[in-house]
């Protein structure tokens, strides 16, 4: 029932929280966790044409530090692999490039996870709110259960 | 961090599905289980004024029927109970009158809840559309975690 989960995270505190419940329900059957971070192609379209407007000339070290940005996520991601395999659970870890509700509702079903387990950050500004449609959609969409987990109130 | 479960029924398919999420749960934790059946006030509202157009005569039976439909949930909900026990939660029974997302949310509130397990139609037709809607608001507007339980694809 709560066989193979599916963590997508992009390392907010909402992504972080909802690890715990990942972890816990190892208790209740979970084996396997695929975890998903999903480069999003929009933020690396704005930062190959830089922040200024189309048509303006690109900035020439976007290059580096699109390739920096990606090293620092890869080694997050090591680091969060062995964290969850602490507790005893078998890990594979995902970076495809796209729209990220997209990517992760795509993995899902390639994965035939038994679960999605989404931190989501409500919707105090439009940072979040942006953020909380990919769980909408993801909710929406995909057909297995999802376990929504919001942000802490106090943060 | 799934000690105390709010699980919303109207004894559908896909509530009926969610169940089995919330007896799992007991493995990772869960200890007490507080089901919620929401009579629906627009739906009695129907009933006083029967289904012709409102000014016309209310149907006599009205009432009659009410009646029998409500101790036909709590013959329901008893039976409810009695299986949830079984598997050795504690279980707690609501059945309050008025829009059932509002209702929800409410006794989440109340019973400070720690967790929604919540079973939802999808949207494969017109009535399931309007169910969606309330595991939609639940999911918004719950501070805490929330696990939904689509329908079966196959039924």
């Amino acid at each position: 029932m709560f066989r193979k989960i599916l963590y997508p995270t992009d390392f907010s505190d909402c992504a972080v929280k909802a690890l715990e419940y990942v972890k816990k329900l190892k208790e209740a059957g979970a084996e396997e966790v695929v975890v998903v971070y999903v480069i999003d192609v929009r933020d690396l379209a704005t930062m190959s044409t830089g922040v200024a407007g189309f048509g303006e000339t690109p900035v020439t070290y976007d290059y580096e530090v699109q390739e920096m940005m990606i090293a620092n996520v890869k080694k997050k991601l090591e680091e969060l692999k062995t964290e969850i395999e602490t507790v005893g659970l078998k890990v594979a870890v995902k970076m495809p490039e796209g729209v990220p509700r997209k990517e992760i509702l795509k993995t899902a079903e390639e994965e035939n996870v038994s679960l999605i387990v989404l931190g989501s950050h409500g919707k105090s500004n439009v940072k979040e709110l942006l953020l909380g449609s990919v769980s909408e959609k993801v909710i929406r969409y995909f057909k297995g259960p999802v376990l929504v987990i919001k942000r802490d109130e106090s943060t």
